[in-house]
């Protein structure tokens, strides 16, 4: 059901130290980048295999990352999963008496459809869904 | 020269809870399970496409993972990447003037070899670098 580590995300109190760290750490630069305004973030994309790293920054006080970067001061957020279909793994999971957070799917970083897990269904680890873009699928066959 | 990720680390306070957990999350038995004495740990694997979820039980009081355990309770511990050569890697990153844990490459679970970076180097993650295991390479192509 799920294909793969689609992203892990990274919390980080200062946006472009993290994207310069990033940089010489996969010696690559960052292949998107994106304010999503509902969620009050800012994000980085860094390609790495058939995965991604994503760099989180905080646009403002009512930012989704702000208690967490109060807490913790940064440090791994969430792990996404590529899915085939997130509607589907979500009836699967309800199923199954895991706790969701979303009910149904919703737009995410780059438009594509995605949802949250609660923590614990997941040992503690803040978990997503996303769903592969079609038009992407043809790249990882 | 980081060409994907190897798998994430989770330390998790119940072992078997948490394995009981990702076998539902993941559909699927894990593929790996070892005590590494030297670090006082028990990893427990689930393979996700290219990658794997690596599950961490403490075994003991001296446990690499136990302080994390007692000050978090759990959660995602580290992000790990897989490299052609722990050793140049290490010494890329040394050049580079990046903080590393580890000097030289040292024997991991599966028996690879692999090497930590301090998380200053990333952001505030703790990160290891895999050495592709030469019998697995052709599984990945």
């Amino acid at each position: 059901m799920l294909t793969r580590i689609d992203h892990v995300g990274i919390a980080v109190p200062d946006l472009q130290a993290a994207v310069d760290a990033y940089e010489q750490l996969l010696g690559r630069p960052p292949s998107h980048r994106q304010v999503v305004e509902s969620d009050g973030i800012e994000a980085v994309m860094f390609e790495v295999g058939e995965s991604r790293v994503e760099l989180l920054g905080c646009t403002g006080p009512t930012s989704k990352i702000a208690s967490f970067l109060e807490r913790r001061g940064g440090g791994l957020h969430h792990v996404a999963y590529g899915v085939d279909d997130v509607q589907e793994a979500l009836d699967g999971y309800t199923g199954l008496g895991l706790r969701t957070l979303d009910t149904c799917p919703r737009r995410g970083a780059g438009g594509r459809l995605v949802a949250f897990l609660h923590p614990s269904a997941a040992a503690g680890v803040l978990t997503e869904l996303c769903q592969q873009d079609p038009a992407a699928a043809g790249h990882h066959g």
